[in-house]
Parts: structure tokens; sequence; C-alpha cells
């Protein structure tokens, strides 16, 4: 399976996220070609803040892995990661991510000081790529909160 | 109740985890006095990499507020929280951090470049102290880790 197909099931649990009136924004994890976790955000039902796609995710393909250690694995993610979720990208080990939309304000993967701080205690750095349905994912968020702006 | 109180509960949420072969990390979460959310490191049974004590005591606070917002709460944790960990505190706006013992590898929040660009993105920092029962929790991870080296 390509990219572009994991690319567009984050795509797809994004749309769930919408649908629940949560920020859209969804992940998957791969192996070897196969999917073996998902997620989308769901902060504000449960009620809790670190219920972002890509802990989610990275719980499930663990789970399904039933080891905590994801080396070989990328996570697509629609939005690039936040500093919580580079952390737990760190954690597992996750080998490459690739995501959709640029987040210019709380992005972390591509932020140079958090990757040469990273790269000094974990000695590693996932292999980073993006801008794949970088429109499509884009778009899906700024018409979530313009959405949620008129009902404000 | 005194930050000794809480860092006490802290490190009994470490025992708990040390009883159950996990590295014994504990936190708890306090909101005006008030004890309000707390969890132990559990990365291995569950083979979850995400659940650090920090991350599922701020979901039980979260939780327990029925808010992810977690303004005016302090976490109390017997090890230097890792990026991730700092990253959902980031996330769940805790107020103030105190950790017992130093992480020298990865503890991410005395570190002066996350905190730099942290300030940077988010424009705020949670207050940190720490020293806290150091010792005690400093011993319990070197005994946890004595006796896995024993075992492999």
């Amino acid at each position: 399976m390509t990219p572009d197909y994991f690319m567009n099931l984050a795509y797809q649990e994004a749309l769930k996220a919408f649908d629940e009136g949560e920020a859209p924004i969804g992940a998957v994890i791969a192996k070897d070609g196969k999917l073996i976790g998902k997620g989308y955000n769901r902060i504000e039902k449960p009620a809790d803040p670190t219920a972002h796609a890509e802990i989610i995710a990275i719980g499930s393909a663990a789970s399904f892995l039933q080891s905590w250690r994801l080396d070989g694995c990328t996570l697509y993610v629609t939005l690039e990661p936040c500093l919580m979720c580079l952390g737990a990208i760190m954690q597992s080990r996750i080998t490459a991510v690739e995501y959709a939309a640029k987040d210019p304000r709380l992005g972390a993967v591509d932020t140079f000081y958090y990757q040469q701080e990273i790269q000094r205690s974990y000695k590693r750095f996932p292999l980073v790529s993006s801008g794949l349905m970088q429109e499509q994912c884009s778009q899906l968020l700024t018409s979530f909160f313009k959405q949620l702006r008129k009902k404000n």
C-alpha cells in the first residue's frame, strides 16, 4: 500500500472527529505495508487533553503488536504533531512520520530546536516528510473552525 | 495539604508500579489543596508507550473535572517529566510542576532549549520546582533497575 493510501485513511479518521464536533485530526500507523493502529482527536467529549489522534493511534498500534516498541512503524497524520505527540513518537521509537498540513503555531516535528535537543538526548530522530493531501486536510480544519466561530 | 503530602502520594503511586514490575514512577494532581488525579507508569503490561504516570494522572484529573483544561492544577511527580509528558502538561495547561528526582538523560522540564521554544509557541511555561523526596524517589528507581539487571 502507498503513502497516499494511508494518508487517506488518516483523513477518514479526521472526518470522524469532525462528525463528533472535535477538531478534525486523524492518524494511522502502518508496519510492513499494513495498517496496525488508528485514532482521531477526541479531547472534548471524554475531557482528556492527551487524547490527540497520534496518542490514540500509538496506543492502538502498541496494543495490536503487544509491545510498546514501534520500531519500523510509520505514523501518518493529517496535521503536524505537537510537542506531546512528538514526545510519544520518541518514546514509542516510531521510525517515520508523514504529516499532511503544517501547524505553524504548535507543530513540533519540523522545529529546529526540538530536533536538535531530541538528537542530543535520544540520539535519534524519526524520518519526517510532509505535504501529502495537505490542502484537503487543511481545508477540513478551516471549515471546522469556521463552523465553531459561527456557533459561538 | 502541603507539597510533602502530595509528593508522598506520588511516591505511593510509584510503589504500585514497582510491585507490578514497571519502572517505579508515580504522579498525582492537586487543585485547591485537593487530590484530583493520580497514576503510575505502566507501559509494559498493557503495552502502551504513552502510559507514563503523568499522562494517566492528567487523564484522570481531566475526567474528574470533566474538562481538559487543568489551569490552576499542580502536578507532583517522582521523576522529572520527559518530552511527551511536558507536552501533555502544556496541552492541559497545568500551572505548576513539582518533581522529585532529576532525569539527566530524558528529563525535559528543566532543559533550557525546550523552555525557550515552548515559550515561543505556547507563550507560557509552568512554574517548576524540584527536590522534594528526591533521595527516596531516586533510590526506588535504582533498586528497580538493579533487580531488573539481576533477572536478565
